[in-house]
């Protein structure tokens, strides 16, 4: 909930905005003056929205520079200069598609140029103190003049023939990561990094079990002579049963690794029952447990941080522009109309009118602090404005579309068994899609299927007004009908490949086929629950991306690591190709491997794409002894390091935290669902009687003709609209499309009281989680 | 924390108590009568104290038999005869060690016979209606009757040599589940239950996915004549492409499944990983948090439930003893002496003092009704009183314990640097124990280990109080101590056997190996932190057994039923065996297959060990497909239906319930870190002054003559404790040993306000999670 207007101000509040306000604005000021300072309070109005905690110097010049900084084509520019330095490595050797050196390095150097602009760009919008104080801009400076020494050195030694390594690649994450669009990547950088010291114990107690279970191995199995599968010695040196109990943590060589001893006497399962149990069962999920509580705490930190850094920001704005009325300070409605204008250019009349009456309760003329404060999070709320009108067919025809006939068709596709109909057509259709395809019969039912599809998409449309039907926020409708012309599209272009008998684009073909499969989604449309589950995965999605980001990076440095150390050792041959090369991967080292037998020589790092691929794999973790072993042979048993570095890393840190950021957010949408997080604008809106006619507003004047409903807009209840004719609806737009972070600040910001200003700016940036409790014992709890 | 006496009772309460009241009980009642409602007071104490809820006829007699029931070697003896009857199965066809039919069923019938005189006692001590209507009790009939009904049809048949299947045997789990003690399995199962619902909509939603993809294979893959490495045509059959992917999601295929495919197109590896990113880690992580979710939501139901019922039994206690003084009915000294003697008859009078105090604040001769509602937990504490004494070689020789060399010697083994050197030690122990032990020189250094740990233990006993240091609740220096003994031992014995040149016990020389390296985790002791993560890990250990009797129960159905499908299809031969036969595990249909090239064939359902085993594997799942692909080779396709159940049973429910188990587990300790739960004893002990002496106690008067010390007992502080000569000390025994269920249990009853007697027994019975929220919502969070 938003906080509430109190009845008064806290004088001591005020006083201290006082106090920090930097330019004291008598109400004669000169409008220059004025508008100067209406910029900067929607700069802080601006950041506050987005949650942006960039410190910028205040004249109108740097005001200026710093909107241009923040505005979307420079950010984009960023990332397109991230996207294209990062995909470089695809180019280099080793390369899946080669370029000299002289083209990658031109495009490398102009990408550090853009970097060093984007930089300078930042340097001139904030305070000389703040930029050579933060320690990302260091980093990327660094990191370009060491990617320039590292391009000259490589270059010069090129030029004379010798080749040494390209170390430098590896530094290019560092961009994506230090650009401050990043922030999220970074939070969850700082999220792992705040982990380490607790995990460190668990991850030592775990390594000295591990330790323990290799002595008993050794002297338990050392001296019996066993063999493995293979006819190898089984269990005779300390430093292999090491590495084979690790594995064995990752499950990904049991029970091979127990068979010999197994075989050789059952009690010794025992053993192996008892090591998987502690070091698999237990020790994994306390990793898990450790990362879940540190991310819980430390995300609560930050939340709390960004709330405070935006009513902070808010307050500034505030004192800008206030003028006092009476006892109390308020911004005048017209300011605060120019400011939302300039915050949100965009913004339609009638949604700035309701906004306006939601922080104007008393329609007094002006807003007071406590409701102006609420500004960054009212833009932010997205309400859609829906403007029912009849069905065009009703307005051209009314007769006819009103005719009995007519109205039956719109009751039967209203009607619950019209979609139970269209689900088993749906189900007969995947049995045919499994069916060969070869049959001329299930070709033709092929568009016998299509044409029923089209002719729901068309009944529906005839049923519905279609603007409402495809309005923005309608996906499940957008959904339904994109697949199905995707795959109307897919049918006919497989119709025209299949009678032109020309089979030569494979991928074109396999898009084609997959777009006709996808068509299938369509189920999950009809069963509620199945979209309840989708929506909330596609909630996470946008975070879920943050996840990408750190996978990403991660995966480079790996990738660049492997790609240098293990490049060209293991050789793909076509699988037709039956020379003796071919069988050990060109390779004689692999020779009777496991990792030759099972054909795995695709799986190298000669090129980045591969060596992704390979690093997905070892995510999964599964063979994960085959091919650390595989790459050991080719090189040094040391090479197994390598790969047990990316184990722990990847599966143990970062799919930890992925899986404590689901839990977090399942926990989050699942408490949301029970208490009704009812914002100040959906109160109004129901106030207001839902609709708000289209004149009423452009009167200034509010017409309270609808009764009120406050019922989702779905297909079921057209027949309410039909009823309620030309009527302009507001509509909070899907509480479900909120992401976790906004709901976790909103829940944190709601407790904290609207008088409070927080505690000063440095110590807000100071704050560690463990200060949280005893200030705000109900918050660390509910969230 | 318990909660406080509020300066007067609230008149509602006690007359709603009043009303409730059975027997009224005016002050000149006779003897008999008097110590009948004793009986029947403590009967409610000992069954609030022990969260038993089992309703019981209240006339003496009933009571005496309910004490009897309750009776630890009563509750042994049912444990014993379900042990027994669960491990008939051993002995049974097919047998691990064969015994003959009649045999095997005579103590069935003699298992049957106890578990019915267990039935009939308790139908004795519970009234009529709630026995009948109970379906535990139900079940346990059914269950008697059913293998009754069997063993007479298997007998008779096998008399006339037909082999029939012993189907009831599934249900002797039955047994383990139904009997009254064993209410955390049951809760566990309750828990998986109603989580079903939830996960069901998952589930199908996730089946439909992966059934999605298998078309998208089929149609991608299908028609390419790819092969696998074995040779056989790649993902060509529907089936086949939906149990690979299902594998898929466990990981045990990956990347083999991957491989034709991208071998054929590196593309195509594209539909893997996001296979792999949807069903792997976004679904599975889904399958937790509904998992998690749900367990912590039934979790909280439950112990509110045993919250409300506990405080209900207190009531009905305290309104069969309650007299009137003044205004207030209160319990007086003597009678609560009295109750406290008959639910606890080994509490010691010290103890007891301690607690009266605790309960009669005032002094004033009686225990009000919120102090006397506390006397259950006040009796779960464990409450250590340490009598400290001085060294017993001070007493003997005085002038030589003080002399300056001795303190030297003392103060040595109290620094820091005593216990490095030690961990030193230790750590150069592992190292020699690594190296080969034939070399004389390392057999002897084993000696000198020996004698420098010995040395240490005698140092320690020298200088601290050896009644101390091994005192009751000093886990860590026991734990030191045994290991010492018993690597001593394993080393004696070790070398008599070498020197005996007799190496015919090889279990005892693995145990004496064993010993000998468990030695190591002395480690442990010596580092602070382990030892936190440690005890934790100790802490859960009673609650994860439930989890081992919930595994045991599921592994006994499924190992029973994989013994009747898949008994003797495939034999295992000595390694050294190698007839044609012991190659394809005894049956040709394994021949050329992975079952058999892995040498699997120990893998097998012949006898309960060998089921427990393989269905541990699959519970690891690694080789899942190579494991259910050998017995479907052996028996019918079908047959991996019995494995894909196994892992949704296993791997989805029961793991992912351990696994939101140990996260709730470390949650509850790390937030209890925090909020020091400090218990009225403590303060009461803080309050004394620590140490109350025994002499004051027996004079009913206490004195403060002792420094207030709230740190722990640890070998730290002997100095101090020997300044305080003959004291007798309290301590509440670690607040580390508690349960999670205790714990959570404090939690919520610290909510729950003194004066609310909580709903009605039906109510309590009734409750459902949903309706926590509302009354109890900072519980509901803070959980």
């Amino acid at each position: 909930m938003l906080p509430r207007p109190g009845p008064a101000e806290m004088p001591g509040a005020r006083r201290a905005a006082g106090v920090r306000r930097p330019h004291p604005q008598p109400p004669e000021e000169p409008p220059a003056r004025e508008e100067q300072d209406l910029l900067l309070a929607a700069a802080y109005v601006s950041d506050a929205q987005y949650n942006r905690n960039i410190p910028f110097e205040t004249s109108p010049q740097a005001i200026r520079l710093y909107c241009f900084y923040n505005h979307w084509t420079m950010q984009a520019a960023t990332y397109f200069f991230i996207c294209i330095d990062l995909s470089l490595a695809l180019f280099e050797e080793p390369a899946l598609f080669p370029l000299p050196f002289l083209a990658t390095s031109i495009v490398e150097v102009l990408c550090l140029t853009a970097f060093l602009g984007r930089l300078v760009h930042f340097a001139k919008v904030t305070p000389q103190m703040v930029f050579w104080k933060d320690t990302k801009n260091i980093c990327i400076m660094l990191t370009i003049v060491l990617t320039l020494i590292d391009l000259i050195v490589y270059g010069s030694l090129e030029a004379v023939n010798i080749r040494s390594v390209r170390w430098s690649r590896a530094l290019r994450p560092v961009f994506l990561i230090n650009f401050p669009e990043s922030r999220q990547i970074r939070r969850a950088f700082r999220s792992i990094r705040n982990t380490l010291p607790d995990i460190l114990y668990v991850f030592l107690l775990f390594l000295f079990s591990v330790l323990m279970f290799s002595l008993m191995a050794l002297k338990l199995f050392g001296d019996r002579g066993l063999k493995t599968v293979e006819g190898s010695p089984y269990f005779t040196n300390i430093l292999d049963i090491a590495f084979e109990l690790y594995v064995l943590v990752t499950t990904a060589n049991s029970p091979d690794v127990m068979m010999p001893a197994y075989d050789f006497n059952g009690w010794y399962s025992l053993y192996f029952i008892t090591y998987i149990i502690i070091n698999t069962y237990v020790f994994l999920s306390v990793f898990l447990a450790v990362v879940y509580n540190n991310y819980r705490k430390h995300l609560k930190n930050e939340i709390r941080k960004l709330a405070y850094l935006k009513r902070h920001k808010m307050i500034e704005a505030f004192n800008l522009l206030k003028v006092q009325v009476g006892t109390e300070f308020v911004v005048k409605e017209a300011q605060w109309r120019r400011l939302a204008k300039v915050v949100a250019p965009d913004i339609s009349s009638s949604h700035l009118e309701l906004l306006l009456r939601v922080s104007d309760e008393g329609q007094k003329g002006h807003v007071d602090k406590m409701n102006f404060l609420r500004l960054a999070d009212l833009l932010n709320i997205q309400v859609v404005t829906i403007n029912i009108k009849r069905h065009p067919l009703e307005a051209w025809m009314p007769r006819v579309y009103q005719s009995s006939a007519s109205l039956l068709v719109q009751r039967m596709v209203r009607h619950r068994v019209f979609v139970w109909v269209y689900d088993v057509i749906i189900l007969v259709n995947a049995i045919f899609i499994a069916l060969d395809e070869r049959n001329p019969f299930i070709s033709y039912a092929e568009w016998l299927f299509l044409s029923l599809y089209i002719i729901e998409i068309l009944l529906k449309l005839y049923t519905y007004e279609p603007r409402s039907y495809f309005g923005r926020r309608q996906f499940w409708n957008w959904f339904d009908v994109l697949i199905i012309i995707a795959a109307l599209v897919a049918t006919v272009a497989n119709t025209t490949i299949q009678s032109a008998r020309k089979y030569s684009s494979q991928q074109i073909l396999d898009i084609v086929l997959i777009l006709r499969i996808l068509r299938l989604l369509r189920v999950i449309v009809s069963i509620e629950r199945f979209r309840v589950i989708v929506t909330t995965l596609i909630n996470i999605g946008p975070a879920m991306l943050t996840f990408g980001g750190l996978v990403l990076v991660v995966y480079y440095v790996f990738a660049i690591i492997g790609m240098e150390a293990f490049h060209s050792k293991v050789q793909f041959f076509d699988p037709n190709f039956t020379a003796p090369d071919a069988l050990v991967c060109g390779n004689p080292a692999l020779k009777d491997s496991a990792f030759a037998r099972n054909r795995y020589c695709k799986n190298n790092f000669n090129d980045l794409a591969s060596a992704f691929i390979l690093l997905m794999e070892l995510t999964v973790v599964n063979h994960f002894v085959l091919l650390a072993g595989g790459f050991a042979l080719v090189t040094h048993q040391a090479a197994k390091l390598y790969f047990v570095g990316f184990h722990i890393v990847v599966v143990i840190l970062i799919v930890n935290i992925f899986i404590a950021f689901i839990l977090e957010a399942f926990f989050v949408a699942y408490s949301l669902e029970k208490s009704e997080v009812e914002t100040a604008i959906e109160k109004k809106i129901q106030e207001l009687g839902v609709g708000i006619q289209e004149e009423a507003v452009q009167d200034g004047k509010l017409v309270d003709n609808m009764d009120t409903r406050d019922s989702g807009f779905s297909e079921d209840d057209g027949d309410n609209k039909r009823k309620a004719l030309k009527g302009l609806y507001f509509r909070i737009a899907s509480k479900k499309y909120r992401t976790v972070d906004a709901l976790l600040q909103q829940m944190f910001e709601s407790e904290i009281a609207p008088e409070d200003e927080g505690p000063p700016l440095d110590e807000i940036l100071n704050f560690s989680p463990s200060d949280i409790c005893p200030k705000n014992p109900s918050f660390e709890n509910s969230a």
